[in-house]
């Protein structure tokens, strides 16, 4: 699979396809046209047709797509079936909101535990994750392998949480802070959710007139 | 001011540069180039400079952009000063989690209440955010008008809980859920944060080799 041929703006792409396709595999659509598929993703059929063949997509000419085919590919291109783990440094409200409603192996990966200070959740369990003390940390990478760390620490503790994770050899850092992160080894990648950029991107379509 | 003419892509960008140009300010810097600007935001000087005369930007050759200035534009292209409000639907974890830590003010936004079921959580503040029942929520409306609704409540009361805010006449949903909306009135816009999407995105990342 060559997959170093593959956009940023497609990369961005490849999650709302998957979704799409997981969604129609569910009702049971076993192919779907380009011009379906990029009308129900507000795509054009010929942006969807380039998208999907940067990774050899499986177009037919008056067929389609056959929505299983894709759907796996798509997985398999987003790494989905490479047994990724996550921990959660940070178990307060919103590590617990993840906790007990982020379907984590829908998206690929397995939470092992969240870590924390606090002494009412250290020892707890909640959604069935352990809430481990932070100094935990380092003993419990050496028994279990952490691809990421899900940061949602507040804002001041971000850099050391990351450095810490860096230095255990996650080879990404989900960054829920508002922290800006620089990370020295370029191997780890961040991937930032912007709640700000969000609210702000909505406010400037309710302010339009 | 005309905007019809700015792309969603750059759209998409004004959050960054307004959060860039901010912390530029704060750090006391007057003038930046577009050269400057892009490397901090990894795109490219013309790149800058096209998206910044979409909306008749302030460069002078040989002087770049004054920060203050450029911030002041974009805060006002972005709707910052129109005085928004909203209410949080849904003050379980993630709801608490952004009325503790979440800045609404400083993205434009005024949190007036949030609303809920749970008797435990009725009649409580929190972060001096009054928590109201669910059913109070068009009185409350009546009195207080309302620009935009986080929806924070399950996926399974998103439909409902998006259509009473747009029949309250709500400009904007700021959706959390995971449940796609289809809003019938095509003035009421709709922003989704996708966690999934984020993480899929990041296990590309780390599954690339």
């Amino acid at each position: 699979m060559k997959k170093n041929h593959i956009s940023p703006a497609v990369i961005r792409r490849l999650p709302r396809y998957y979704r799409r396709l997981t969604d129609m595999q569910q009702a049971g659509i076993e192919r779907i046209s380009s011009r379906s598929l990029g009308e129900s993703l507000d795509l054009t059929a010929s942006q969807i047709r380039q998208d999907l063949s940067c990774f050899g997509g499986f177009g037919q000419q008056g067929y389609g797509y056959n929505v299983e085919s894709l759907r796996a590919e798509i997985a398999q291109i987003l790494g989905l079936d490479r047994g990724h783990t996550a921990v959660i440094m940070g178990a307060g409200k919103l590590g617990q909101a993840l906790m007990e409603s982020f379907h984590f192996t829908l998206n690929g990966f397995r939470l092992l535990a969240a870590f924390d200070v606090d002494p009412n959740l250290v020892g707890t369990t909640i959604a069935d994750i352990p809430v481990l003390h932070n100094d935990q940390l380092e003993q419990f990478a050496a028994e279990h392998p952490i691809s990421i760390g899900v940061l949602t620490v507040p804002k001041a503790a971000a850099v050391e949480t990351a450095d810490r994770l860096v230095n255990l050899g996650v080879r990404g850092i989900w960054n829920f802070t508002t922290q800006k992160l620089s990370i020295s080894d370029p191997s780890v990648k961040v991937e930032k959710i912007h709640f700000g950029d969000s609210l702000l991107t909505l406010s400037y379509m309710i302010s339009e007139e």
